[in-house]
């Protein structure tokens, strides 16, 4: 296999920019919450870039949109490269869509230098990675692994009770493929990093061993409304302020391990009725935590259920850690991780095992299939902030890693 | 005057318990949000109850309606009585209501009995008294006292930035009267009293000499979008944290001036982009203080500006109170408030001198004319609440009152 194989930097950093022009925000990054209208026209002009050099598209059911280029033996599984196209509300023009369209430059650098490969690749858009439209995030890849229904999954309802599969179908991507229940060979996803690790250190592929292990959860505060004027302190029972004190302590539960590398964010409030005159009866809290080692983030968890007595205490409200969730945990497979590390060494890139921090459709793909991830170097680690940024340069060898990686496998 | 004349409590209940049917809420109160479809029915009943009664009713542009029963001396300023018909998000049957439909049955008992009066008596529904909808409260007693133009009270947006006038508009109470500008002799409110004391001690009838001093906040935090996942805690700056430190520091100002009858209130809070995978950037938290004593509500004041820069400080948000405003700290008028010390004495009902600590249309109304409020027992101090109660019996005797004061101030 030509080794000396590499990508047009030019032509994806241009699909790239493309892209950046699409649902544009306020501040230079991106703003392309799935299924909106930025969404639905990203999505056709992936299509049009899918179908002009040749390959067959594919919708599933959950809008999961499949490139494939066949390979010299069809009846094998494919090797599936991918990641997302949808972008949070306030968020980077590489986050997801590098990996989307980097897997697109695969398949037309193969194409551009007549390699054939023995198995079919694919390249995939997941629906709704970010989650910041419809929760949970990564729902489509779930579905996927057959870990919800696919009737449950289109039946997540955005803040305005619009659902997953209305939408899909208004935009006019409700596929008629059925949502997993194939054989798929492995899968990669390049990624940015969305941490600065790589950036600070100046190394330009990040291997990405496993995930954190992270939890999620669901808090209920249950107050009372009354005045905000006459009632007496005494007997206010402010949701707003029980879900204050715990938004604080969850803060402080992440602080008290920053030192090895924990996180613990209060990351979303719903309050009602949230006016100005009248005491809110009720607030829930979406929270997050995570550190890389589990027996730590279990001793985290348990901290928060110690904080939520005493917030209740001091709030005179009721509060519950009503629903848990978790993912991360895990490790990607050692032979991708392999390919991926002897890709890089035939390249002369040094490189960093790191375990990715963000969730990523990779994480419920282990389940399906070999899988891993790599990671190129995101400048200063910001990200989920139109900010979010990085080089041609930067961009170039973890794109060059995939493309070998994903050669060597579909080769296999 | 017929001092043994006295209100048909039966009838002013009916037209209360008629009140608590539209609009209802799911826990027994009232959800009836100025210019909503429900407080529509409710102004459209209160027409139809004017009419019959043989009064005319005149509504102004700010869609305040003024039920007007003519005195002996039409070129006289008539005597006001009046309070409002809609409600909080999750209100009770009494706030408001009481004070309008008791001005009504005030004419009614006039009626019954023949009586005449010197001076014309009008009742007054003023529109947003709550600002449950559109903030600021009060906002139609705001213009009629002429403390903001007409243009812009009728701008204001709700949260949808859906205006107040194009509200008026459509539910047809956009009326073609002009707002304030003439004179008013004197203006009573009967309001419940919101807050336990006259409850508590079995007292029938508050006589309100005044207006908690109240300051209310607009605070605004700014912090930076990222990932709830990578970035590292030292990078963070969470506008929700920030304002989560900012809502457990006013709550507790609130509780240190507890014991000498202080409030404080974090009300409402909003946040962007609140979402589950994003740290927030922004936060607008709205607060409210209120003491007895305007040196120690100033000092309350004071304790925020130091708690908002160690907030600042702790959370790595920028923080700043961006409005501030005000109201209360008045006296109501010595001679009404006398009319209704002897009201009260004339019928026999024991009264507990206190201050308003709810805003009410009687706070601007002093700006007018002479102005003064009567309180009426409130179950147990709880309002704004689904759950405020009254029964006929607590009502009655402050409802007379209002009828002898109001005959005493009309015949001068």
């Amino acid at each position: 296999m030509a080794s000396n194989l590499t990508i047009d930097a030019d032509r994806l950093w241009s699909s790239i920019m493309a892209s950046a022009e699409i649902g544009k925000g306020s501040r230079g990054g991106l703003r392309r919450l799935a299924l909106e209208d930025a969404d639905k026209e990203m999505r056709e002009v992936f299509a049009r870039w899918v179908a002009s050099s040749g390959y067959t598209l594919r919708v599933d059911r959950m809008g999961s949109m499949f490139a494939r280029r066949e390979g010299r033996e069809p009846g094998l599984a494919p090797v599936l490269i991918g990641s997302h196209l949808d972008t949070q509300a306030a968020g980077g023009r590489f986050d997801g869509i590098l990996g989307v369209l980097a897997g697109l430059e695969v398949l037309r650098t193969l194409d551009a230098a007549g390699v054939e490969t023995r198995r079919p690749i694919e390249v995939v858009n997941w629906t709704n990675e970010e989650g910041a439209r419809f929760v949970p995030p990564m729902v489509a890849s779930l579905a996927f692994a057959g870990k919800e229904t696919v009737e449950w999954a289109l039946a997540r309802p955005d803040k305005e009770g619009t659902t997953l599969g209305s939408e899909l179908a208004r935009i006019g991507f409700a596929g008629p493929v059925p949502v997993g229940g194939r054989e798929i060979d492995a899968y990669f996803e390049l990624h940015i990093e969305q941490g600065p690790k790589l950036d600070a250190a100046g190394v330009p592929v990040g291997i990405v061993t496993g995930g954190f292990p992270t939890r999620g959860m669901r808090i209920e505060v249950r107050g009372e409304t009354a005045h905000v004027g006459p009632t007496p302190m005494p007997r206010r029972r402010n949701a707003l302020v029980g879900a204050a004190h715990v938004a604080v302590a969850i803060d402080e539960i992440g602080w008290r391990q920053a030192p090895s590398e924990g996180k613990s964010t209060a990351a979303r409030l719903d309050l009602s009725p949230n006016l100005p005159g009248i005491i809110s009866e009720r607030a829930t809290l979406y929270c997050d935590m995570r550190h890389p080692e589990a027996d730590v983030l279990a001793a985290m968890e348990a901290e928060v259920d110690v904080a939520v007595a005493d917030c209740a205490r001091r709030s005179r409200c009721e509060i519950e850690v009503a629903e848990k969730w978790g993912f991360g945990g895990f490790a990607f497979d050692p032979g991708l991780i392999g390919l991926i590390r002897s890709a890089s060494a035939s390249l002369g890139h040094t490189t960093m095992d790191l375990k990715s921090e963000a969730g990523h459709d990779a994480y419920h793909m282990v389940a399906v299939c070999p899988s891993a991830m790599i990671f190129a170097p995101c400048r200063g680690g910001i990200t989920h902030n139109e900010a979010e940024d990085m080089s041609k340069a930067d961009m170039v060898p973890s794109a060059n890693v995939l493309l070998h990686a994903v050669l060597a496998r579909a080769d296999r």
